[in-house]
């Protein structure tokens, strides 16, 4: 069936028997090509009826659909003309794991970030209006995005756009009750279990005992859903802000779904529809752990972290917190993914998961140090990018000695444009105080750990998403110094993180120095006058603007000392989905282009 | 009265009738003092008795105050041992205008942006039931800032805090009411009615008709309050989501706010006091047009801005929008600071003020421009830094052809570091596909918003806080690309917006080249290789992190120039209080510094 779908045009002369037999056949799509690509999975198992049933109602690319986050747009591609193309999920040349504008007409707004899509939808919409124009806009998001500050901003001014037609999704996957929903638990229980017949399972199993930060705000939604106001007087916190409620509804019954999204599709104001899906649905090993199946990586049944970077944080907190029972550790909604769920359940007192709300995050580890504590929080670099503000005035001004450690810094793959680290070191490297450091492997990932945990100042530790280079080096890591890697005598190469490898091959062809800049503020003074004398090559898989290559030319101008500088960082553009390789060859940093530019001017 | 009160404990020995005396006399002071000095007075003439009753109730140093903005702390530095030093207020060396914790053991936190006190306050209290400590937290937080997404995110986690205590004072001075509240407007207005009697006056003229955006989400909450549900349950948005709402109170009654501060301290959990004030209370023409009164300028009695950046930018999109009809314009939370008013009321349909929601506002731009809208939002460049994802994001990522007018850019003076915008340029140079412009006059800026709104492009304009330059160039700007503004023949001098007069002089003195480099992405190729056989000496008001003079320097390392650069950029350290000139010296790149540093480096 699923191969007779060209566009979502043929989607709409189906049955309801028809769409379920294709939703089957594109879960099986979805889960063969991401345990072979990696990618998204439990989310895009969640989320196949809900997006077949909007396509079925509506006339895209005509009417317009948002995705917030985009990852759990696997479906949304499988329909609109990208089938042949999905083998190549996620690789160089191929169709995005997210949204893209370019890749496709039926993408309204590329997408990776959590929470924009209502903004996004609700300017649409405007415009829509302000031009006269008659289509529909969804916006579909999940439960934790719309916990995140700016989906409420968003909220908040939707509901002030009396007559604007606005259709959200909130596609509710990962439900959790928190305490407080107390007596009212048991009807909410009944809710949730009208869903668990789907193809026969019953896995809505510890619902009542799952206790999720991130889905607090849809528990407190739902509460006031069955409480016996909203019993009464029929209102939700939703109908209160000035947006219609509709639901909740299984989001895996495509009959209800295109019921109610019909229904949606009169209202001249903004609706929401409240769908509860099940994350993994379909998939037993995703159906049971959906957090680790969350994302997989290629070929791989399952994430692991053995030997990662992440672990060794999350290790290392351990040990330290072991001693020191002023550390704490704090995650924006990523335990897992970060590192943190033995820290979570070795000191369940001192983690703290706030749900994706960086902002909040990044401010209350800022408070915690004035009251004394050492707060580490741990966040991926494109996400820090929600926290440019909070770092500046709630960290640095205050001089708090808040440990930032953001992992998944620079090149990072296959995610594609939305999720590389390569603009943290820029806006970072402006803040005063603030030291930057970046550890080359495992054992001076937690010496680093050890100098934060002592330094009484800000300090974000930045790591990439890839293994631990093996090059050894001359220093141990003590406090923030740069060390030599490889000694040569006709210049040197500069760098840090995953370009080791790339500047030791240069180091060995060329008899140059290999110098780790692994303090990225401050630069170690010493060392750029030691190697001022001879050629100075520069390497980094970050943008240039604010990166190591700038500032070693203004260090160099600022002391008046006449070097020749080269240097290789990424080009002033989007980078594209491919591997880590071949983003670096696309940029340029790789060994042979590098090579080839800099051979001749040895000598 | 005032001189007598040396220190928080003061207050203390002080009966109700004393207090309200000291209250007066608090009030003329900050009202001599501001219409002297400059400064925010319809605030903080605002929470005058609520921060009496703070500290009369609760023990600072030891008991914390956190004030959010920070806009409304006068009172507080007055009686924290403050008071000599008080006439100072926004001088170089004087009293800061915000909480400042250098100046002062009672100033918990630094501030100045909106939506962080409950964050930090629930850091410090997580932190402080971490360490076993017993002391009392308050977070005062006006109703604008709680409707920012990041206080929601802290509100959020902080209702999962169950047993911590924290007290939140919602500072609601702009009360408004939205069209929603309907049939309880009446209730509502007798509730408000009760203050007015302070000092003898009824200036609560208009309340039913206000709507303001920012107090729509605090209209949302009294709609609620005042709901049948609320009588009949008792309960509001605060109470579900696990913080105990007390109020509304009236703010000026300081018997009133000592009981409810002595109630709420019993309270084992978050607590939320809701007192409402009235902005400029006890001064009339603040009372009348507290809009105007928020900030006044020194020596002014409101602010003008007829000659101003802002008011050019306000007439110029008036001007662009009568002719093109999908020209709007958006604020979050500022149309009059930010020139909008006019606009605002010539197109009501195509304005958009979503509070403060910087990040909502900035993606809601990037949404319009699919929908064929062309938005302009104006937004300080220190809050834009609330945005730097959305930028990111959902403008550059998505080629949105947003413009982004950039107000209070470079050095801002008196408002210290929290109000400079001097790291805007750095992070927005690293955006892909972005077009940054500065413009040195009035015509210029026409000019540049011409161009942007034939771009087809994101543009960000910058532009400073200050008066225009009034130096002519040689040619009229159509096109991004730098001008001449003098010719010599030792070398050029590069510069920018409010460093252009020094560079005047420099020119003039050592018979150089003066270039506007008005065009900030992209560069001028052309000139950078035209002036490339000289010295080059870069001056900005910026800091040296992705900004020109590092900029300038990638340029020639990657077209292999052998020039020298010199670089006059800010100092790698916060910006203290001052006016612009001060600021300029401090961080030497006023024209005696810059003179003196380079004078001999010319031949």
């Amino acid at each position: 069936m699923l191969e007779t779908i060209k566009s979502p045009k043929d989607i709409k002369k189906l049955n309801i028997d028809q769409l379920e037999l294709l939703a089957e056949e594109i879960r099986t799509e979805i889960i063969t090509t991401t345990l072979k690509n990696g990618g998204h999975l439990a989310s895009n198992l969640g989320a196949v009826e809900l997006t077949l049933a909007m396509h079925y109602v509506f006339d895209a690319p005509n009417d317009k659909i948002v995705f917030d986050v985009g990852h759990q747009s696997y479906t949304h591609k499988l329909i609109t003309g990208r089938q042949k193309e999905f083998a190549s999920l996620r690789k160089k040349d191929g169709i995005s794991g997210f949204p893209n504008h370019k890749e496709s007409e039926y993408d309204t707004f590329d997408a990776g970030h959590s929470s924009t899509a209502i903004s996004l939808a609700l300017g649409l919409a405007r415009a829509r209006d302000n031009n006269k124009e008659n289509y529909n806009i969804l916006a579909v998001v999940g439960d934790g995005a719309i916990g995140g500050g700016m989906s409420f901003e968003a909220l908040n001014d939707a509901g002030e756009a009396k007559n604007t037609k606005l259709i959200i999704v909130l596609n509710d996957n990962e439900m959790s009750i928190s305490k407080n929903v107390g007596a009212l638990s048991s009807h909410f229980a009944n809710l949730r279990a009208t869903h668990s017949y789907i193809k026969g399972k019953k896995r809505v199993k510890n619902v009542l005992q799952r206790i999720n930060q991130s889905g607090k705000l849809v528990s407190l939604f739902i509460h006031l859903r069955n409480s016996l106001r909203y019993l009464l007087f029929g209102e939700t916190i939703f109908d209160a802000m000035g947006i219609k409620y509709l639901g909740p509804i299984n989001g895996h019954s495509l009959k209800d779904m295109i019921e109610i999204l019909i229904k949606a599709k009169e209202y001249q104001m903004p609706v929401i529809i409240h769908a509860v899906t099940q994350k993994g649905c379909g998939y037993t090993p995703a159906e049971d752990d959906p957090e680790n199946y969350h994302g997989v990586s290629s070929g791989e049944k399952s994430k692991k972290k053995a030997e990662s970077f992440s672990s060794t944080v999350g290790a290392t907190l351990c040990e330290l917190a072991e001693t020191d029972k002023k550390i704490c550790a704090i995650t924006a909604g990523m335990p897992l993914n970060t590192g943190l769920n033995e820290f979570a359940s070795k000191f369940p007192t001192r983690f703290f998961d706030t749900g994706i709300a960086e902002q909040h995050a990044l401010a209350m580890a800022g408070g915690m140090t004035k009251g004394g504590m050492k707060p580490f929080i741990v966040i991926y670099s494109t996400f820090l990018q929600r926290g440019f503000d909070q770092i500046f005035h709630d960290i640095c001004l205050q001089e708090a000695p808040v440990t930032i450690c953001i992992d998944h810094a620079g090149l990072c793959g296959e995610d594609g444009a939305t999720h590389q680290g390569i603009y943290d070191l820029g806006f970072l490297r402006s803040m005063p105080g603030l030291i930057i450091l970046e550890p080359r492997d495992n054992v001076e990932m937690k010496k680093m750990l050890q100098f934060a945990s002592k330094a009484d100042k800000p300090v974000a530790i930045r790591y990439p998403k890839g293994n631990c280079s093996e090059i050894v080096g001359e220093i141990p890591f003590e406090k923030p110094c740069w060390d030599y890697l490889a000694r040569g005598g006709k210049g040197s190469v500069l760098t840090f993180g995953i370009c080791l490898p790339v500047g030791k091959r240069l180091a060995e062809e060329l008899n140059l120095n290999l110098i780790d800049a692994r303090s990225l503020k401050p630069f170690d003074e010493k060392v750029l006058l030691e190697i001022a004398d001879k050629p100075i090559f520069v390497l980094e898989d970050n943008v240039s603007v604010g990166g190591l290559l700038e500032g070693v030319l203004k260090f160099y101008s600022d002391n008046k000392v006449n070097v020749k500088v080269s240097g290789f960082s990424l080009k002033d553009e989007f980078v594209r989905v491919g591997s880590v390789n071949e983003q670096m060859t696309e940029n340029e940093i790789d060994f042979e282009h590098v090579f080839g530019k800099i051979k001749n001017e040895i000598r």
